[in-house]
């Protein structure tokens, strides 16, 4: 089970290789909103997403002659490249099990931090199943992209950070809006949080359709998508609540936040347009939330993680296309 | 003559208002330039680019009773935003002058920002005379883009987080690479860079046809371009260096460099896939030569300030789709 300590342990093992990412404001958001806006930008993070810090996390905390024999992950995109950074940054192989429908930019990407990309087909195969085989072929360690405790710790460095950086703002009591696949991110900053700056509340944002985590956060027991797949935000999805990530998320965080996907691509133009950052379908939905659900939100302020920026340019360009009014 | 002490005041004066902006840096375009690369986003700054130090470091050393009665400025876009938006953090009027050809995003959010917008045609009237015209008749005190010594302290701000930021990354000596309209934040770069990491050489980045600098910094006196407009980079488009900047700049900085069109627009799909962050084209110059101009470059680090990122959509789609395979 992650704790705060286990967090502020990867935070001091993540010193000087993950980024610190900025927080950021418009005052254009702020109007649409009908208050301050801030956005943690972690698709500034190194991979273009806050999965690289789990991923350093988890590979930093093995055991050496563990870690040498390499490690494997399966990820529909960000957490791959995550790891397959993390891995090369320590020395050692890394083999990412990836759908075979994932962005073109994602896979090859994965590939050129030196990864090897072993593709399956989302719908019809099991990726636990083939991880499971192939770590134990080849004696290599499972990084899981959320219900991994040490992956938990290195997304709750991003809470730190919201901590901190919230404080430097003067905001005491806030909703911090993070969008919410298996729920890592969303655990692991609350966790930070719940220790460093009570007054912040996590809420989980999710694309309509995939809203497995606010339906089980409602219902008090783990609920699952009836569709795996087929949504824009692809990064974010995932079958059902994590087993660990649950409980945590339960005890810690408000209700959730689900947005559509044309207000997905809608808060990615207004990135693009008021904060100069690149943000994916996926990545967008807490700021989505921030923009377009005041009014289940609290305060006078809100924070927003955009947790990813890997988005193929057709999609960037249709979204510039189709919301080129805001 | 800007000073480094005035630089120093102007960073007191701009703490807590001016965004620190992160160095960021990506394996895929280190592959590219052959060298270590870390970019300045400053596009990420508020207003979208640089200028916004510059003008708050210019609107606050006004006496308060001057201040009151307002600011005048004339700019092609980003001057004007930062202007705006500082009069306005300031509880005072701002009147802009703008050429009409500019960027309808800029003219929008200058407007947003508080500003009364004044349009002028770029190729048969004199911005300076329009704006020297409409301060006499108000009272204004007119902000010059960058023939200004406290807006050079301001944008000088940008090379104390330089000087700071390369070395906690190591970086001794390196070429800092700057995109350079009037020469105001080279300049003031340039000033702090003397002052804080001698080891570190400006070097004035431009788009072909508009190299005023470059080939002023060759042949030792103010050269004019023979346009005044129709460049891509209409943000760094100046008609000649400043005779403020100028001086400073043939005493401090290396060579110039110049860059395509192409190649700015390439550098700006680069930042997007490897960096998440939105760069225009004339903000994009300074990458683009620390990408691209590898064999004029000395060191095994450079560093590219990307200067603004106020580019409309339809551009930046363009710019993707063009530029597909990078």
């Amino acid at each position: 089970m992650t704790t705060i300590s286990m967090i502020e342990a990867a935070e001091e093992r993540i010193a000087g290789q993950a980024r610190l990412t900025p927080l950021l404001s418009s005052p254009f958001l702020d109007a649409i909103a009908g208050r301050r806006v801030f956005v943690k930008p972690e698709c500034l993070q190194h991979t273009g997403s806050f999965k690289f810090r789990g991923a350093w996390s988890a590979v930093s905390a093995l055991e050496p002659e563990v870690r040498a024999r390499g490690v494997i992950a399966f990820s529909s995109g960000n957490h791959a490249q995550g790891v397959a950074l993390a891995a090369r940054m320590h020395g050692i192989s890394s083999v990412i099990v990836m759908p075979a429908d994932a962005p073109k930019l994602k896979i090859d990407n994965t590939r050129a931090f030196g990864a090897e990309v072993v593709l399956y087909d989302r719908e019809n195969e099991d990726r636990d199943e083939i991880g499971a085989r192939l770590a134990a072929a080849r004696g290599l360690t499972l990084i899981r992209p959320f219900d991994e405790p040490e992956v938990i710790a290195g997304q709750g460095t991003v809470g730190l950070e919201i901590a901190e950086q919230a404080r430097a703002e003067g905001i005491e009591k806030a909703d911090v809006i993070v969008c919410c696949g298996g729920g890592g991110l969303t655990a692991g900053v609350a966790l930070a949080l719940e220790a460093r700056a009570p007054g912040l509340t996590v809420r989980p944002a999710e694309p309509e359709g995939f809203d497995d985590t606010a339906r089980s956060l409602k219902s008090g027991r783990i609920e699952r998508n009836p569709r795996l797949g087929g949504s824009l935000c692809d990064a974010i999805v995932t079958p059902q609540p994590g087993n660990i990530t649950f409980p945590i998320n339960a005890r810690l965080c408000g209700q959730g936040l689900v947005v559509s996907d044309e207000e997905a691509l809608e808060a990615m133009v207004l990135a693009y347009n008021r904060l100069k950052i690149v943000v994916e379908p996926g990545g967008a939905v807490a700021l989505a939330a921030a923009l377009f659900r005041r009014d289940e939100i609290e305060g006078d302020s809100v924070i927003a993680v955009c947790s990813g920026g890997n988005v193929d340019p057709q999609v960037f360009s249709a979204a510039l296309a189709r919301h080129s009014d805001v």
